[in-house]
Formats: C-alpha cells, structure tokens, sequence
C-alpha cells in the first residue's frame, strides 16, 4: 500500500469544479478516473480545495492510497496521456495536468496536513473587453484605483472572524475565524492582480473579498469600511462575489518534514 | 430597404463553426437570432468565410438587408448586449462581437464583392504545453525550423491549381486554381505565425498549407518537395490537416468603391 500526492493544475472553465459528481465533468471524476485505470482499481482521491465551477488551479493537491504496480514517478505521464486522450480536440492539449506525484507517509492527507494556501484574482481593468481572455479573468471596463484596494486590503490581514465574507447558506456554525498571512494587490498594465494566502478560506471567501476590493477601487465604498464590515460579521455589509474565472489557487502549503516517508 | 454590412469578431471554441446549423450553436446563428430580435423581423445574413468549429476571427463580415428602424450605427452596441446576455458567464464577456455596421449599395455581398482575405495560424513552439492557450493555438512542443518554413511557403506565394491542398471529399469539379499574394513565417519567443492572403481558398486549404509547412519545419519533408506537391495536384502528398483552433480569419479586403453608397 502507498499513499501518493499528486500536484495538478487545471483550467476550470468546462469543468463543474473540483468534487466528484454523478453525470457531471469535474476535475476530481477526471483524475479518479485516470488513476482507476492506471492503478488498475477503483481510486478515491482527497483534494486540497473544492474549486468551484470556472475556477482554475495552478498548484492543486489530492493524495490518495492504493496497493498498485506503477511505480510513483511514472504516474503523471501516464495519467496525462489518458487525460489527453480525452480532450475533445485533436492537436490541442489537455485542461488538467497531473504535474508531480511523490510518496507520502500513510498518515499524511493532501487536505489536513495543509498549512495554508494562496489564492490569485486577475482582473482585466480595460475598456474593450478580450474575447479570448474570457475565462480566465474579471473584465472591468471603468478605472479602478488599485492603491486604494491594496490599502484597504490590509485590513483582512490577520487573525479575523471572517463571517462577513463567506457565502451566505453556508453551514451555520462553522468556525468562521481564519488567518489571513498577505494580502497584495498590484497593477502591470491592464491586469490587476489579488494575491491572498492564510491558513484556511471560507466558502467563496476570496471572491467576496475581491468584490469588496473592487468596490472600494471604484469608489463605491471607502476603505475604512473594510474594517467595519469585517467587525458587523454581516455578509449583506460585503461586497458583490467577483466571478469564478478570475479566480486561481496558486499554492498549496506543507510542511515538509510531515511529507518526509 | 437597408444593405448593411457587419464586421465581426469572434472566439470559434464554443461554436459548431460560422455556418447556421438546426439544434447548433454557430456564429452565424448567434448573429441571425440577435439582428432579428432588434429589426423585429427574420434576419438571414450572407457571411463572408464560413469558418469551421473552432476557427476564430478578427475580421469576418457579413450583409443583410431588411426594412428596419433601428439606426445602422446603432446595431453594434445594441446586438453586442444582447450577444452578452447569451453568454453563461456572468462578469465575463461575450465570445462573439460585432465591432462594425455600414450601409452599403443593395447590391453589395459580403461574400461576393470579397477580393481576398488574409487569414494568420498561430503554433505554439514550447515543450511545456499551456492548457490555458488551448483553443488558440496549435501546440508543437518539437523544435520548428521556421525559416525552412518561410522559404518553402514562397513556392506557393502566386497562382496556381492548389487541388494538393483541398480537403479530400470536397466538392469535385470546383476551380481549384487561387492566387496566393504573400505567405510569411515569423517567430516571436515560442510564437510561430503563418499569414497569408489571397483571393480565395479552397476548403481546408489553410489548414492543409500550416501541416504541410510544419512537416517542413520538423525536417520530415524537404522545402522543394513542396514545389512538386502542388504540381502533383495530389491531397494524399500534401501533410496533415493543422487542428482548427490555431486558424484566424484575420482580414477581409473589399474595393472601396463598391461600399460607397
């Protein structure tokens, strides 16, 4: 028996997110399905975030346990052919890539053992929208103050109830307290980047924070009244959920001595 | 009674093509259903390329003419957030775009009164394939001898009885003979683009010329057997069809004084 982690990235756009679901094309169903052929049994793995639909992944993480010949390293080959395979255009190249596999201790699950994650939010701030980026960002036509978002962004760093930007419908009674590490947000041009990691995000977390953020660049709300919001714990005193295509999961943190076999 | 002539733009990845099509979503389809809701009247429209599933364009055109209200330099704006309500995003932009409306004389044809297009295909030329890049290029992860390219397309650069680059089953007993005006191959870091104009192509032509020309580039073929594939008038010893998503309708060419009202 081996645990094996395995390090994915992915473009959310035709998927109906990560988690497995019946008659539905999710990254998890793609992976497991791949991983029962190669591994020649039915495989179950535990992802490190549950991507919402449209939402894309650099550094995706899921471990799973098996009793299977293929040796570890020669996984993500074998998989990404299989995955390729079932690309739906021919000369392209596949939405999802296992990118790196290694053995873990038994003990060791991709989700639990995480000690944070970083998340990126693109945001094309230009007139003329880019048909061909429209997948992968938040089109905003009017100007937006970028400074201000970063200024304003430095309230949710720290430890804070963050009740106030977790999707409402949530599970009632959740610990809503989390870490915020960083929180960045930087212009090259037309892209603004949200650069955000802490030790955990609540649901939608990151996108409502970013559709605060964007309210204050546009001048639709101060930056003060981060801090106020942040304190009312009232989902209704953030701002709107910014779109799933904008959204990246950049980094996936561990600990390496909890990885060492 | 208007003729107005409409420039569109357009992603293909999500289209079954230009063409209308029962029961399929096609650009020419998205684009009938909006102008029809806007002249409050059945809209056809005669397009000027009929692009494949996933074939894109920067510059395709099409004519219609109806008795409307609606005034010509309004359609674009008005059709474009109709286009955008039809997109299953929201925050994000629509895939199809119309970026122009002119009258013209109603005995001008989108199609017909075409001297030429230019047409560009775009290669990807990096080991790492870009999964978010997928359905924009046509991703060769071998090294591309792109000057060999160059050079051996400039046998095609004139006119000449292109049936060596027709997609095998096409219609039998069309003129085949075209005049190809300019054919470059230029390298920018891993980007590798084809442009070509003339006055016509065959079906699947472009597509056929890119395979053949990237055999070349991967040394599989010499640059003068090119030369003797299109004296061969044989499909069988031209290279493979390129994949469509790397395939741009970059520009239409029209006389100018045929458009003046």
């Amino acid at each position: 028996m081996k645990n094996v982690l395995l390090t994915i990235q992915y473009d959310g756009t035709n998927f109906s997110g990560w988690q497995r679901q019946p008659e539905r094309r999710t990254v998890q169903g793609e992976v497991e399905r791949v991983l029962s052929i190669l591994c020649k049994q039915e495989i179950q793995v535990n992802g490190t975030s549950r991507t919402d639909a449209g939402v894309h992944a650099f550094d995706q993480h899921c471990s799973f346990v098996g009793d299977f010949g293929i040796p570890v390293d020669r996984i993500p080959v074998a998989a990404n052919a299989l995955l390729l395979a079932g690309s739906y255009r021919p000369g392209s190249v596949s939405d999802v890539r296992i990118v790196g596999a290694r053995e873990v201790p038994m003990e060791f699950h991709a989700r639990f053992n995480s000690q944070g994650k970083r998340y990126i939010y693109k945001i094309r701030n230009a007139k003329e929208p880019d048909m061909f980026l429209r997948n992968q960002c938040y089109q905003i036509p009017k100007p937006l103050d970028h400074e201000a978002m970063h200024r304003a962004g430095q309230y949710i760093v720290g430890e804070h109830d963050f009740m106030c930007f977790m999707a409402a419908g949530s599970q009632v009674g959740e610990d809503t307290i989390r870490t915020v590490y960083d929180l960045e947000v930087t212009r090259e041009g037309d892209w603004i980047t949200l650069s955000i990691s802490g030790n955990g995000f609540l649901y939608n977390m990151v996108r409502i924070i970013t559709g605060t953020l964007v309210e204050v660049g546009l001048g639709q709300r101060t930056e003060d009244s981060v801090a106020e919001t942040i304190a009312s714990r009232d989902r209704a005193k953030a701002g709107h959920t910014a779109p799933p295509q904008g959204l990246y999961l950049a980094k996936v943190f561990y600990d390496e001595n909890e990885m060492k076999l």
